[in-house]
């Protein structure tokens, strides 16, 4: 399809490009930002790339209120050969759309939008880091703005994509984490929100995030919300166990996100040939396989870590080491393969990468 | 405890009041609201009045992204001796304080916050309107806006308090509606946070209020995430039923939110020598009472509608008649008694009405 040049507004100033190793998670902007409206009457208008500037709304603007919202991650790389290079952003799309139906609000037309993205991200193409591990960071989201304190959909929208310059996850490596299996709260349950990118999903968490930070862990291991016994997620990654040669992760319950890291490693597992299942799977099982010396790798898989190694997990006052603590040897291939296709080192048999 | 007077800013320009018959809920805004500032240095700090107005925040702002809020909703109310009425307001702010912990929201000093309040209606109160059933709605609320991208609670926070002018929830009369028995959609888990108000838990609601909506229901009646069958809450509101002459209401799960309204029922019952109970109540439980004839009466109650009968529900394709659709003996006394006090013409023996 075409999709006509975007209407742009250059910012007056541009920011200094910061030190691509002093980069920290989400916390500095490039100097544009994409923004698109929703009324009633005109649907989804007035695509636009402006100045990042701060954004004024009502106080009684929905989104303060009842929390409509929806968000995405993805990243840009910069190739070797200097390519700008994005993974499999059609996913991004269409998982935003889902989340945008169990939320109420508009979807947008898919292709349009990923055109949009790559048109803002040629604008501050200077922006993509190119050292081993950085990336840009792509945020897109969208909030509900009508000024009114009704329980319902909002009438209005405003769909943002803002870009920050993000370094490697494992400044000294990939390195496996302690996670902390939580009994007390939880993260979603079936018929809730937790397939969409929605807001209030991670700022639930807070309370069980910072108990484990306090008791030293890097994560929360989610179990379901009715029995408490099945693994749902970790933080906010997808979870994989190799339990005796088998990869297995969490079948998608519609209370678990649907990772496009997750969707990924399950097609290249089975391009290698390991075999690798998505079925429910109770924390006492895990336990059960750890203790018959069976379990042989665990991690997380998500796009701002991709790949993040489990050295050991806590459930209650018992700890249970993975690998000795070291990363498994799968982890580690899943890791190096898909960063190599996502930074063009490794050959993209799967059409996963799209140049910008 | 003595609060100083609070800085405030006067509106250059003032808005034309509304006619009091033809104010609709939460889509008009006195001339001022109430700001305070949270960070880690200082504290909450700044607390001052100043014009309503559009609020500019970083797009990167933790609300918009990760849906870290909190609200309230109270009623000031104009008495018949022109005095400017609150309800337990004190309720308000110690629930606030309970939802900021379950969102990992820093709390704030009830006694000085409702002090605040009092200041900025006795600044507005030219908005509180006096006509039957009319009020001034208030709406506090605190959202994250540090500009971060990273999953950990905020580290800084903005608070308001905007006001809104609102007519009477029966402009006929109190008026009996059909609610619908939700089967699929879940609104808040043991663990999750249904028991604070905070924005995820409203629109994660809204595909199911509308698709209750486009089966002609006014609201739904959420039963709990894990069993599906233990009745939790209706639409926004807690729920009541009589059965063969005792009132029962769910106890608090956890994932029920603790209702002013709610609470200042089963005290009023209690007064009255009506018997209440809270405990859990199954769904066939309601249905079975149905069968024998021994449902008599049924409502929801909060805030905004005070008593709100139930004249029907609808469970898959069945419908159920509650006092033949109109509203019960009980439900009127309460609703007249509860808005009798808030209004000042019923004698509140229980101090539960403050003067601003």
């Amino acid at each position: 399809m075409t999709v006509k040049k975007l209407e742009w507004i250059e910012a007056p100033t541009k920011k200094e490009k910061p030190d691509p190793n002093e980069l920290i998670f989400g916390r500095m902007f490039t100097d544009h930002m994409f923004t698109m409206h929703y009324t009633e009457e005109n649907g989804w208008h007035q695509p636009q790339v402006r100045p990042y500037e701060k954004i004024s709304l009502d106080p009684a603007s929905m989104i303060f209120h009842y929390g409509q919202s929806v968000f995405e991650g993805l990243k840009a790389y910069r190739s070797a050969d200097n390519e700008i290079l994005l993974f499999r952003p059609e996913e991004n799309m269409k998982r935003m759309n889902r989340s945008n139906e169990r939320m109420s609000i508009p979807s947008f037309n898919e292709e349009e939008m990923l055109e949009y993205i790559k048109q803002l991200i040629e604008i501050e193409k200077d922006w993509v880091p190119g050292e081993p591990g950085t990336s840009l960071y792509i945020r897109p989201f969208i909030i509900g703005t009508e000024p009114n304190l009704g329980v319902h959909p909002s009438h209005s929208y405003q769909l943002f994509v803002i870009l920050s310059p993000v370094g490697s996850y494992y400044p000294e490596g990939i390195n496996p984490v302690k996670i902390k299996v939580e009994k007390e709260y939880t993260r979603a349950a079936q018929g809730g929100t937790g397939m969409a990118k929605t807001g209030g999903n991670y700022s639930a968490g807070y309370n069980a995030q910072e108990k484990a930070s306090n008791s030293g862990h890097a994560q929360v291991l989610w179990l379901d919300a009715v029995e408490k016994k099945y693994v749902e997620e970790v933080g906010s990654m997808n979870i994989f166990f190799k339990i005796n040669g088998e990869v297995i992760t969490p079948s998608l319950s519609g209370s678990i996100l649907e990772g496009v890291t997750r969707k990924s490693i399950i097609e290249l597992l089975q391009s290698w040939g390991v075999p690798v299942t998505e079925r429910k799977i109770t924390i006492d099982e895990v336990i059960e396989s750890h203790r018959e010396g069976k379990l042989e790798e665990a991690f997380g898989a998500g796009t701002a870590a991709v790949v993040s190694p489990i050295g050991a997990f806590t459930i209650d006052e018992a700890q249970y080491q993975v690998q000795d603590g070291e990363t498994g040897e799968l982890t580690k291939a899943l890791y190096d393969t898909l960063t190599g296709i996502q930074t063009g080192t490794v050959k993209d048999h799967f059409n996963w990468v799209t140049e910008v």
